[in-house]
């Protein structure tokens, strides 16, 4: 089977709904997670689940080196996550410095290896004001990037860049996307916290969209 | 102590004459050097001893994951390392695809995480036809991400870039680099093999410096 593109899956709601979109419109994927000592480490068994659900192959790929050299409140337990908005700036701590460069790096290795010709990335406009790795800017020079370090271009696509996590849901809702098999909170606890800033932009999105969300939270 | 500059080290005779250099122009530096399965993982041990000579921080990070999404003759013993010249068709089979964007973006990650200001790299003109991510379109977007990927801005700077290896040779005799603490060979036996387009490489460099290579090779 010739495989149409490597898609970044975080087990979030975005890439997520990324995946079944793409697999909407008839793509053969090959969907990509890394480990890297995340604390909601959760999002990575949702990310298998779509997987199985979706019948697409699943790489799992070890980043702990990540924690290694850029500790942050995500990867270590000494340092708190931060409750509040999404878009205050307390929400910088959750800034791991250039992740999405490495896992881009890697998974469009995967893709160069293989002589595949696209690599999906699903950020959107809501990450713009805490991660500098989400911004346009970012994302045009990996595009220009992506054309040049090997013999085999790859074209990078972040399809939801300018539109909401909202906007997505609303996308999502119909695909029939399931997201009780998806995962946002930041925390690694049994439940959502409902508290983080993360938490509170996917409860708002579901809010705007009028559905109800399927997972369970601490507070709401 | 404030750190000025981290430096990708290889333990090569190109980023170890580049250590040098910038130890002589007075600066504190950290090196960083990566495991990825290389047959020529002698190249570590090297890179350990010059930095213990040298006084110089060392982090040896694993990338493991590298071989895994992108396995190549230099690190899969199915593939045999090419005989021949460096710059010849055959050496292609040497290109771990977009390996030097992987490292890159962790070195840059861990510079970020310390906010240390720039980041050395010591590719040199003789890699260009055969490595894509030696080339200077490459250099200069790499230069380009680097300063917008983080709230922390990084200078990547490839000082080499213009030069050949025997003009680096040249460079290092004046250092007094120590060359018998370098490894350049793909192969990863007790002695370098000098006949891969690298060890030819290396030979002749030191041949039109006029200095007698240290290290013991197979055949030469």
């Amino acid at each position: 089977m010739v495989i149409d593109a490597v898609v970044i899956l975080s087990g979030g709601m975005d890439s997520t709904t990324l995946l079944y979109d793409l697999k909407n419109r008839g793509l053969n994927l090959i969907a990509i997670s890394f480990e890297y000592k995340q604390k909601h480490i959760k999002e990575i068994e949702c990310a298998k689940m779509t997987c199985k659900k979706l019948n697409v192959e699943h790489k799992i790929l070890n980043l702990d080196v990540l924690s290694d050299v850029a500790p942050s409140s995500l990867t270590r337990n000494e340092i708190d996550i931060p409750d509040g908005h999404y878009a205050e700036d307390s929400m910088k701590q959750t800034v791991v410095p250039n992740r999405n460069m490495v896992m881009i790096s890697l998974a469009a290795s995967f893709a160069m290896s293989k002589k595949i010709n696209k690599l999906y990335y699903g950020a959107h406009a809501g990450d713009h004001i805490i991660y500098p790795d989400c911004r346009k800017e970012f994302i045009d020079k990996i595009k220009e990037i992506l054309l040049i370090s090997d013999w085999h271009k790859v074209e990078f696509e972040a399809p939801y860049f300018n539109i909401n996590k909202a906007d997505i849901v609303e996308i999502g809702k119909n695909l029939n996307v399931d997201y009780s098999l998806t995962w946002t909170c930041y925390n690694g606890r049994l439940k959502a916290c409902g508290k983080c800033g993360s938490c509170n932009e996917r409860l708002e999105s579901f809010k705007i969209v009028g559905m109800v969300d399927p997972i369970e939270y601490e507070y709401n």
